[in-house]
């Protein structure tokens, strides 16, 4: 193997893979990043066995010649030290090229690095993943889709279930819930499908996590292939492989309450400031909660009550308080991780009493949901 | 007490005098950050014994009113939170009050906080410093003085005296040193006073990084005054006190020196990126070292071996090089940390043998020196 290669999209597309390569692992071919160059390009994979991924970089994108192949081959090399010598290579093309016993010579200016490789055939195969339909959805809303639900996924392995997003399509729509059983998150999308598709699926959040790192803020379609296993996302050059979690995702639906007893509307900004500056006293407090006390026609007031340290109390003008009064209290942190997901001036606020879950909503937008466990402080 | 204050310097000076906060103290008061509020301003204070600073708001500045005072007083506050709640207030302005028992209000907005104070008259007096005289240093000469000496300080407690950065002033010069033994920097700096004044004294490594965090980057001149167990820098509205250590700083002039064999002049930044990219597998190493090796009216070559991992090899285009053929041994490191401080586009080395300390420098300029001792490798 032996190519030469722009320094900069190699350092892109060696970061991006290097997202799926974990130092802990029991494979130990997988801490390397393996590289094929083939006639058309060269490919990069890394693999945690969860989560796998494969950034390729052509010869040629428009006029411009990227890579230039001399000889096809390929090679595994050590993630962690490849990734940081090309970030350090001094010119702005680099040499790769492989000799024997699978001993690598990157050259790049003055500079020549020899790294002991490993050979590419002990690497495991990707999955391989039959694609008579795909799901399509542009990058931006991709993204949007993910940081919207996946901050509420559980992070205990107690039900490993909750540590993933539930990804649902039914009726050209797909629903994706997250939920630790204290908070849920709910996002839905259209989708251009038949109505009569559907799929149940349940995808890790770590992998949504790193997905989201590296995919670009554009509208480029992004195809989505649903197995039984596993699901592809694939992007501009990048595979992106996850396999999904076992079992059965609970049914959330009777969770969420259909009619409310106290609704407000506040501005989305003062609303999370005032939390943000409660939550301040609340980290100290046993319950580390914070109170909301909502009279009708009056106003909202905030607050928290750390003994030792002190109490903070907050009047907030609100847009709209209709219903009942309500003295309710709740995590600052599970309210802070909805506002901060919700987009538009003004958020409403649904409650049904101080001990049934509420909801958080930006008004006339029926897409997004975002849902709170109270806490019982006495 | 009870003012009102611009929130903006209010932050800034609670973030400054927070740098001498700890919060392992033996010393429960000292976790607070205290407050006096007099007819000319307000005054805050941290302390950890070791650092103690002080930072002064004047009622005025100009013709700009920063300060109403309404009733002067003072109070101790949890440095923690106070902190943390002046930085999320929500106005341009803040009313500190402190009521019976030390409970405090601080109000800003519509947000109200209250905090359990602790009586100020707990809190120990600063030092007494008699200050005779002083040293004056500009801001930005101080700031250099203490960047290109105090990253040698010896961080093992083995030989305490070299965690501080001994300052010896003789013939109305200051000559800054640090080493742990294994390199040494040395800064020398005209002064402005009396020939026949001398200090010999070491300063903390961290109370030198900690003032130069709180210095702004200006020309205004820093009074330095010297006792037997603390120094003082007084800059604009704030008071920095820090211990000294006990003991004799070791004499370190019979280490450096005097002649060469082997001189070389090489491009600042080349050669640094040269001994980082060399430094990448001598982490691995076992003896973590990369090897320089000049031919005389050939180049120079800076290499690194790890057998399992490779080894990477690169040879530098020098300016000069006089002398004896050498090869020699040291810590990336080392050289890193000295090239990071040294101005000037080109730097010059000076060997005396590969078993030597050797001299980096900038040509022309005698007042900072950096030393390494090379490490053997056989």
């Amino acid at each position: 193997m032996k190519f030469t290669i722009q320094k900069d999209r190699l350092v892109e597309s060696v970061q991006d893979v290097l997202k799926a390569v974990s130092s802990r692992t029991t494979i130990p071919i997988l801490t390397g990043i393996k590289i094929v160059a083939s006639d058309d390009g060269v490919s990069f994979t890394g693999s945690d066995s969860d989560i796998s991924i494969e950034s390729f970089i052509p010869k040629e994108e428009g006029d411009k010649e990227i890579v230039t192949i001399e000889q096809p081959g390929s090679i595994v090399l050590q993630a962690r030290f490849f990734s940081e010598i090309v970030k350090k290579l001094p010119m702005a093309t680099v040499e790769i090229e492989v000799q024997n016993q699978y001993l690598t010579i990157i050259r790049s200016g003055k500079a020549e690095f020899n790294l002991n490789g490993l050979d590419a055939d002990e690497y495991p195969h990707l999955p391989q993943i039959e694609e008579h339909h795909a799901i399509q959805i542009p990058t931006d809303l991709l993204k949007n889709l993910i940081r919207q639900t996946v901050f509420a996924v559980s992070t205990s392995e107690t039900r490993p279930i909750l540590t993933g997003v539930n990804w649902k399509v039914e009726k050209s729509e797909l629903l994706c819930t997250a939920t630790d059983s204290h908070r849920l998150a709910l996002r839905k999308a259209k989708l251009d499908i038949p109505e009569d598709r559907s799929y149940n699926v349940v995808i890790p959040g770590k992998s949504l996590t790193e997905l989201s790192k590296i995919l670009d803020d554009n509208q480029e379609l992004v195809d989505i292939v649903i197995t039984e296993t596993q699901v592809l996302f694939k992007a501009k050059n990048v595979l992106f492989f996850s396999r999904l979690l076992d079992g059965n995702y609970p049914d959330t639906t009777s969770l969420i309450p259909q009619d409310s007893k106290t609704e407000i509307i506040v501005n989305t900004k003062e609303f999370l400031q005032a939390i943000d500056r409660a939550s301040l006293l609340a980290r100290e407090g046993r319950n580390n909660v914070v109170k909301l006390s909502a009279k009708p026609a009056e106003s909202i007031e905030i607050s928290s009550n750390s003994p030792e340290i002190g109490k903070v109390v907050e009047a907030i003008l609100a847009d709209q308080i209709e219903g009942e009064e309500l003295n309710i209290s709740f995590s600052p942190k599970y309210m802070l991780d909805a506002l901060k997901v919700l987009e538009g001036a003004e958020i409403r606020v649904s409650f049904t009493g101080a001990m049934r879950p509420f909801l958080i909503r930006t008004p006339n937008d029926e897409t997004i949901v975002q849902l709170i466990l109270p806490v019982r402080t006495y």
